[in-house]
């Protein structure tokens, strides 16, 4: 067999280029790409490509020899524009962030039911004082994704006692759930839920799925994470309702625009939580491994993990 | 068969006297006593008190009829001093503090390790910064105490990837836990830990077990949760211990002395997180039910469930 060229196009190189070297992987020629001219020299040669999306996309068009491009994150909408090209195998990371979304999701939460940010300031004023709040057994928690960052989550809720709904494209029964109903069910379970987690992707179907008219159905008091993508929430319509009292509160980690625009309203909003886009980071150690798998199975001719449906966009 | 008078003396008295009422126990006549001139009036009435220990403690010289004291939290320890009667049953409430108790552990230990406080203050000054973290997953956790609540948090933490140590009396394998140690292997345990979690009772075994000496075997970095009982816990050692560098952080629901005296150097030392012994809570629904189930036994002359043997104090 022929040797086949890696090129490596992340910030996390020198981390991949020891762990894969370490692998011996057969008929495997690893380079590395740290810079935008290294980038541009060595793309003609790459038959793989281990890259961040954002990375890659500006290659794409001078990678003569690609047949496969790794993905070292779960996005990877970048690459699904109708102008991409779509003439090679594309795999994303998964199954490695169903516990880091778990610890983000319920990290907030909970300091949110137990009010952490205000016994903090309690200790700084040498205040005993104690306030009532509820548990989280026998509240509702609707998902959005019912894959295995939704599984996990739902795991999670269902530890803690919590109802669990959720939503998906097909509705499918899935481990951990109570019942999975497909997003004309919205509004309904909207309806029903403490808490709302949108652990959706980048596609043309949940491109602002959240605007004015969903946020009317939440409870008042309700808490919505969005740990998927950014354009699965109209932003305006979310600081409009929770300016309102349409939602209680709202925990962001992505945005229609990242880094978040200096000059963006919801910095400032009192009931919003935002994050930089890190509840889940792929460890280079478990995105490693993912690319070893599939590079076995990529020399054998055999289906590989985590293969994106360009026209579905997951 | 003859009536029973039941005696309310707790801060939730009314709701209480309405779960009580709803459920027509048979032969019990409630009472209730909302002052302490109340208290005086009926406690010779009384064959059981329904009660918060540290108020049914001054009048049990007057019960003269009382026979059972089912406590309405987990903690008895006012009872157990060797001044106290010891001629009737004592029962406190148990199996409804786990999930509570895991919810105030993660919502604290997610909250540092994912360093919430800080993204907070990012945001008030509109800085999109994403800082390294590490997920649970693989971390070990330490806990004392392998009773309900101990197992409830082994439960979470191993959904979480972590690793499971526990101390307990007997050292016997629990649920949750992949080891269980007796107490004379708690200083190799701790040399192991990132997470120590102690929710031990307060028992004469168990009074300062955490000195200058426990807290120099401990990893630099290690959080130390105190959610048991304040007096496991040797205050002024675990200062040195924090201001010292032997102790990463350390959370504390429970004091030597509660309310936490106002002169108390805890209150503003950097490293420790303080809540009012607040990390879990009787919900009245739950301690109504543990109360009614326990009272069926009592007139059918079984025994009864939580109850605390004296000489143990557990």
């Amino acid at each position: 067999m022929s040797q086949r060229t890696l090129l490596l196009l992340s910030q996390d190189n020198n981390h991949y280029e020891r762990l894969l070297k370490a692998a011996r992987l057969p008929h495997l020629h690893i380079l590395r790409a740290d810079n935008q001219s290294d980038a541009e020299k060595l793309i003609g040669d790459a038959h793989i490509l281990m890259a961040e999306p954002a990375r890659a996309r500006p290659l794409l068009a001078k990678a003569d020899r690609l047949s496969w491009l790794q993905s070292t994150y779960a996005g990877v909408d970048v690459l699904l524009d109708a102008s991409c090209r779509r003439d090679y195998l594309l795999t994303n990371v998964r199954g490695i962030f169903g516990p880091l979304m778990s610890e983000y999701v319920f990290g907030h939460l909970l300091s949110l039911s137990r009010q952490l940010p205000l016994y903090r300031e309690q200790q700084q004023q040498r205040l005993w004082q104690s306030h009532p709040y509820l548990g989280l057994k026998g509240r509702t928690m609707l998902i959005l994704g019912t894959g295995s960052i939704g599984q996990h989550i739902a795991h999670t809720a269902k530890h803690f006692g919590m109802r669990v709904l959720g939503i998906s494209h097909g509705g499918n029964e899935r481990a951990g759930f109570d019942q999975v109903y497909q997003l004309p069910a919205l509004n309904k379970m909207l309806a029903q839920a403490d808490v709302i987690v949108s652990v959706l992707p980048a596609t043309r179907e949940t491109r602002h799925l959240f605007t004015t008219d969903r946020f009317n159905h939440c409870k008042p008091g309700a808490i919505f994470f969005n740990v998927g993508r950014g354009n699965a929430v109209h932003e305006g319509d979310l600081l409009a309702a929770l300016r309102g009292g349409k939602l209680g509160t709202a925990v962001l980690d992505v945005f229609e625009q990242e880094p978040l625009p200096a000059d963006s309203p919801l910095w400032h909003q009192p009931n919003l939580i935002l994050t930089p886009h890190n509840s889940a980071y792929s460890f280079p150690e478990d995105v490693a491994q993912i690319f070893i798998r599939n590079y076995i199975r990529f020399i054998d001719g055999q289906q590989l993990d985590g293969r994106i449906d360009f026209d579905k966009g997951y």
